[in-house]
């Protein structure tokens, strides 16, 4: 069996910097969801067994925590593992190093598998076999898990159409773009002054091509971990659904 | 001295792909780029070489022309060589091969070397040192080169602002973001149906966070070689600025 816990070695590419010469918070994410993937993949429940089971697993919370991000040509590794499975959910965490041993971050993130033909949530407790419990490691990263906090705004500050180049290949918007389009709501000298510290993101229905979006945002009162704080709700006003829920926060 | 051409072992990772379930031309255009970083920093002219002498690499043109586009998993690989200076222009090749050694098709891309302090093209012909020119191989890619149909259209197809997200380290708007603005014309159903085969990019001003952007699009009479083509523009009215045109080209 592969080990629980697998590291991925990788290095900061040119053009995957942000303007401010670090590594980007959605080329981040799609590093986490493509090392979940492989992790996924090498334990027996990826791409192959999602094939032949017509199941497919969905993103159903993230939050990603990093004291700093790597720059430009920085090697850091993330290593990401199964901690806990519950219902219908399963948690997947990770862990954001540098070279030289430094811990940048950690991400936690819940999945539901969703069986294709049924359109319902498999219940992970009970898989023939002990179903993905083999792969399961009983350790948590030492950052906040989810918050609470909701976007009470009514004033849309930026819209949105969905296009071809944000649909992954199920069709749907891929779920880190909803963290471009949090942060593109914040203007390139905000971005220049402050360091984002933390993103949260919870999941609710699936955007397609074509969608019109309604982008909302509002400060938060400041925690003993952030002086600053921002929810932002990303809403599709045809059927009066929210797609996510986020949390931006800074030092 | 390294080799004159590199090739670059790479995989389609979990969520490079497109809708179709093949590498995106946007991924696709950034990994060339960064294997055009990685090629030029062996060579001793690409970062290292800029940082210290203040200058830096500008893409002034592109062509990518692929007869099918490798899918979810698939390795391939990129191989970048540079092939002429001319004034103060260089070309740099790539050809992206199969594992089975399969060709998948060709790019060419044309650069010019910018001083940071008058802001003006460096002559790469009278480089002390013989400049890159040791680096160069007297080689081209089977591809037609650059075509010169322009878009005639006064009316807009649609409009865009350029964001946060949309920026590279020099806070431009990254040259590979055009690729995307201009799938993005196409609905889902078309890009379905159709497989695009070539994509070039001929780049004027660059764009900047906040910059209100339209696009237009038409299309342009078949070709021996394309049965469908179009002409795509991207215009910052504020003054009357070109920033890209675009070649789409279909088989």
């Amino acid at each position: 069996m592969p080990d629980k816990k697998i590291a991925f070695p990788l290095v900061v590419e040119p053009f995957q910097e942000d303007v401010t010469g670090h590594l980007s918070w959605a080329n981040l994410g799609n590093i986490i969801l493509r090392c979940a993937s492989l992790h996924a993949e090498a334990h027996g429940f990826g791409y192959t067994y999602m094939q032949t089971h017509q199941r497919g697993w969905v993103l159903s919370r993230l939050v990603l925590d990093l004291e700093a991000m790597p720059a430009t040509a920085e090697h850091f590794s993330v290593t990401t593992w199964v901690s806990r499975i519950f219902r219908q959910f399963t948690d997947r965490n990770f862990t954001i190093t540098g070279s030289d041993g430094c811990t940048y971050g950690h991400g936690i993130s819940t999945w539901a598998l969703i069986d294709y033909a049924t359109r319902q949530p498999v219940n992970l407790e009970t898989l023939p076999e002990g179903g993905f419990h083999r792969a399961m490691l009983d350790e948590v990263p030492p950052i906040a898990t989810y918050g609470r906090a909701r976007c009470k705004s009514t004033e849309p500050v930026a819209t949105r159409d969905c296009r071809f180049s944000d649909l992954d290949i199920n069709g749907h918007v891929n779920s880190i773009r909803y963290i471009d389009m949090a942060l593109d709501l914040f203007p390139l000298e905000w971005h220049r002054e402050h360091t984002v510290r933390r993103i949260e993101l919870a999941y609710g229905l699936e955007g397609h091509a074509g969608d019109h979006l309604e982008l909302y945002k509002e400060a938060l009162p400041a925690t003993d971990d952030a002086q600053q704080r921002f929810a932002v709700e990303i809403r599709r006003p045809a059927d009066n659904a929210t797609l996510v829920r986020i949390i931006v926060a800074l030092n």
